[in-house]
């Protein structure tokens, strides 16, 4: 299934690795980011409904339309203990999909959290339950139950791709995904980041300077840079 | 008065029911909006200045010109206790048409809050005094007192129209707008759904599915979802 | 030096008076912008990372280029204890320019905040560090070190010119930019504002109208503003 | 009905005076505006699809949900020669709510133009027909047709307040809405309105000043200007 | 390759059978996305730089960096007569990517337009040598030449999913993509929907109502649709 | 004068090089861009209210508050032959600031164009005049004429500093701004860059690819780039 349908739930995805989900739930979005290469990042306009909400688990993804959230229910049904929900749609809107109805039915199958390109409600309540959120806004607005989508197919959310069985990494910082395929090699480049970050945080705190630390003062004068009083 | 007219400050206006307003001000803005039939909501920019704000009361109106905040001072007098103050501009603005002297005058005058369609500041001092602000912006951009507006008349505040006396409930999902005359029947139809909700909550908890709780599948099926392995 | 210009360092510049800027630090943003006559105000996009972020100081300035962000280590250098580092970008940028390495530097460094026109990440660290920073967005996605930009030019940040030595005044209501050369009468008048602003503050609480405080009652009906009931 | 209702079709509504109709179409947006008191005026989002498109005439008007142009075939019937379609949406959208199968039908019934606070398509053959429209974006996205909204209320389009029989007056400066009830004085002061125009005109084009011809100099000066060299 | 990968050429791609791309290009962008099933547009951000701009053909990929346009001397290599060329970028840029030099070289190698989610420049010669562009802006900020992309990979643009080899057809409503494997009925869809389409314009024109035509009445009254007077 | 203030008009500025604003005249925007080191370039959303609309000249400037156009008319007397005006605005404001009278005068009074951050209207009159904007918007919203604000004091316009006298060049591709100082080697910079251009572009027609031209291929193999099938 090289693309996006409508009307197709699929029941079996390959989850990506659990040791390495597990493994990069200790990383903040921007180690991972950085170790896959700086690829996989959603647009920044993807913010958590309460500061500090994290989230990190293989994707089970849904595709609806704008204003209809019919699909919400049958991607429920699909969800495994430790996944989170990727909500994509065909078309721009800030709908609330989701509440607090579905976020205790969410909760109840097992989901870790909800990362969706379209508007989310009852955020009061949501972060009373800390059922951490990634959304582009919040609305009120109620949808309708009237047309098909898919459940877990690929989806374009927020400008990323997300298949089925990828891992999604969500923070402050904003949403990144990482390929079930590279997951466990992510895994590993983060952490080897994040070991040879604390070396450069001490040194940095006692005031070393970057610019002796990376070496960079050749490349700049290479670059023609001057210094002048 | 059919349409927006400047110059004019209504003193008398008709407010919503008072023990209608009181029902409504137990329901969240998401509950609200759906015993209306989906319709009040104001658009999704409108973000309280301090999270948890909540507000509910009847309408006072005041209609502005962008960057002139002189009406602001003649709604002053209109305030009664409970009241909400909306404000709408003829054209966009973000500058900061209410800070912490308003907030003190207004909160004086008995006003339980304030929603306007452009910028706010002072929110340090407005959070301290939890006074529940909804706005578009927030800005420090002064404003002046050259041209007139209107007080009391109906105005449009984020693609929302309000009468005064209509109520307004504000929460940190949204703003929605009750009219009056269907105050009593939408804080019903609300203390209805609400009393509908607790029940679903319960069922969703113990693990049943949404698609069984509403008898979603023959739609579904009917509709032409398929499921693959 | 009238204009922006790229591959320059400005090792000495003229910091404001350094008890304008203490007295300048006392005020919100909002008076300061007042007692410059309504100016020096950047765009309302620019937001605190955290609620509550306040910092003052003179401004050492970086221009960069969009998703390169190489000067930030060149400018760490340039940081005097108290200072606050104000970057621009030449073209409109959301990536991640400064996270919490760059901060331990600057703090090292003795830098006070961070005010950017372009993205930050490491938000969680950076506000468990408490260290204020004013940014245009959020955002984890890596930059890279080619081009070069310049160090204590003239910049634009958020529509706002700043001048390397500029004090910078940022706090929940946005951030302004004072004039060196006026930072001591614009701190004076300031404080002027603030002493006027207690009593005005007692007067609304006992209930006085702004509309009687400040004599407006003459001045609307000269414009012709009508009272109907 | 003095608000927003869903599941009606108003047929009988009073349009504003005929030859207020004709007189105000003689003038653009921005003359009447000024002639309403500087009121009435969508949000400049609202754009022609072609260059030059410019329509007047009484709004019938339409309340659809996002991405849901079912009460699109309903207006159609509502339609008298000389007719606007004034089309608002509960919530944002940027669908195409509208194409050219629409647009044959419109023209059919005699519709003279559309403006909808939502998206459309088959932009191209909407402007070889020169069937004039005014939308918030261009969009082939496809609508369902599953939810009522309504005929013939009053609505929110984009940002301004619309009754069924106002006059709605379209060009590439915007969209501004002339009530009913004032069409005839509307169409006289922006007659007056242009007749000194004229006058004005000729002597900007002489080179003599607005400074002198409005006589600002005096108020200028008293506000304190200073002319420096 | 089920992901987006930054230092690889793929020289050999499966493009959409030709006559598919032929069939195609004799439609709307509106009539392919609905033959789709409302699947495939990109977000309508995307705008041709002059009006009238039509493209149809094959993709070729291109995914490169905000602010850095090194890739696209690569995907020129890799164009072959008749292809679109579509780039993406790994996080959001508005500079100007493209210009009259590379559409020269392009069009020499046979490219017959662009569709980027980033920014091009010199649209006066684009224009005037009538090679079709779609882009999010037109800006003239140069670009770089320092970081890898990579070409031929599956990129995401303006929210929508294109692998190598799929149709990219784009007119004045906006730009949707074709999966390969689905080209052929999808342009036996297009046509199917086209000459249903002559039909149903002939009765529109004659004055049938789409209400009749569509056989509307019915469900519509079901749903509780209520006319009064 | 370092910053920007109000109630100031300067009458003697000093207007860049004659004839190097003549040969800046002949350049696009992008060039003279390049030629600058890529600096000094307006924000994208400054479009012109005309396809082909092009200006080049010695800035005079003007600062102005939202809403308020008063200074419209005192900087209209500081205009000489060839100028064109540039306004900026102390905070966002999308209103109308110039329309066809204004434009009348400034024709009468010898200026070639107007760059504005805000909005204009008339634009059907400006287009038949041929008289070039560049907007931030397009709006009928009148303004009003109480506030002082500043002319040729250095202003910010979308991003960029203009001080008085620095040469404005805007056409399709958007707006730059090249200080007075440096408008000669500016210009002799432009028309190397274009003489060097006539023999890249006849390469390219002839199908020579960028990449052998440039000479990128050992770059980018030494940056890892990979070619598979």
């Amino acid at each position: 299934m090289s693309s996006q349908q409508l009307g197709i739930v699929k029941r079996t995805i390959v989850r990506a690795d659990k040791s390495a989900v597990e493994k990069l739930s200790r990383f903040g979005v921007a180690t991972v980011h950085e170790a896959m290469g700086r690829l996989g990042l959603m647009k920044p306009y993807m913010r958590p409904i309460y500061a500090g909400a994290h989230v990190c688990g293989p994707a089970v993804t849904v595709l609806m339309h704008p204003g209809d959230n019919w699909m919400m229910h049958v991607v429920a049904e699909q969800i495994q203990r430790g996944d989170v929900v990727v909500a994509g749609v065909t078309a721009e809107s800030t709908d609330g999909f989701f509440g607090d109805l579905l976020a205790t039915s969410f909760v109840a199958r097992g989901a870790k959290g909800l990362v969706i390109d379209a508007g989310v409600r009852d955020v009061k309540d949501l972060t009373a339950m800390q059922f951490p959120v990634f959304s582009k806004a919040i609305s009120a607005k109620g949808t309708i139950k009237a047309t098909l989508g898919s459940v877990n197919v690929p989806v374009v959310c927020a400008g990323a791709l997300v298949n089925p069985g990828d891992v999604v990494v969500a923070d402050d910082d904003g949403v990144v995904v990482v390929p079930a395929g590279i997951a466990v090699q992510v895994a590993e480049a983060a952490a080897a980041r994040e070991a040879n970050e604390a070396d450069k945080r001490k040194k940095l705190e006692a005031g070393v300077l970057g610019l002796d630390m990376y070496k960079m003062r050749e490349g700049l004068e290479r670059a023609g840079l001057k210094y002048i009083d």
